[in-house]
């Protein structure tokens, strides 16, 4: 059986090894969100809490999956590239976490895919959330450039 | 054969098996910078480049090391907490990467360590350079709390 949460992890686990090291399961892709899963088992630290490592790469790869997700639906070749993140370490993270991307500006949508269309380059903020049963313990934000 | 090197490899090895997932090497430690590396293969994304979450991964672990380092050498029991960090992707990463640390303000370190002693805790900024066949590739500030 496959879905697309299903083809998602796949390709992540096929072509980012990171990610099947890290155990990152696909829960849920929407047009607003992608969020994304992983243990704490295979991403802890000396302190028993989640590696900010695995944290900020959790939180990555839900960003990506995002903007990959919407131009493959708007059938927009490209490729992404990560240019700069910020990521805010709130509170430790004490089991199995959670990472839930968005657009920063999605009213920003139409003139991304116009520029990239146009002009071959353009340029998209993406923030995701950490969660750990049910808190908030982190936040990220991502600026991913986006070539025909 | 045990060395400082060696001592803090199979310390991230053993407490953090990201870093053995990212087959992390130890390569240098001085009182000023402690260098890591990692080969591409297990850090490959889609695009044969190393991955951002990889990239952060190493660059936040050789910030948080010299940390480690420079508080077990001073006899300051302590424990680090990463609050924040900003990573600046320059350059695709195309082959075995490293990571050097160093403090973003060296002469701060009496203060800091005279805080942690006074307040039982204290603040710090890291940086790490990120470097792939000689040229920079990215960088990394972080911004870590140090607790009694």
């Amino acid at each position: 059986m496959s879905s697309p949460t299903h083809e998602l992890q796949a390709y992540l686990h096929a072509h980012i090894p990171l990610s099947h090291a890290m155990q990152v399961s696909v829960l849920d892709i929407t047009a607003d969100s992608v969020l994304l899963a992983a243990p704490l088992a295979p991403n802890i630290n000396h302190r028993e809490t989640v590696f900010g490592g695995s944290a900020s790469a959790l939180a990555i790869l839900s960003a990506w999956a995002l903007l990959h997700t919407r131009l493959r639906d708007a059938g927009v070749a490209s490729r992404l590239v990560i240019q700069r993140n910020t990521m805010d370490y709130e509170l430790p993270i004490v089991g199995d976490f959670t990472a839930r991307s968005s657009l920063a500006d999605p009213d920003a949508w139409p003139q991304f895919t116009r520029m990239l269309s146009r002009r071959g380059k353009a340029r998209m903020e993406v923030r995701a959330v950490l969660e750990c049963a049910g808190q908030v313990v982190g936040r990220l934000s991502g600026e991913f450039v986006a070539l025909r």
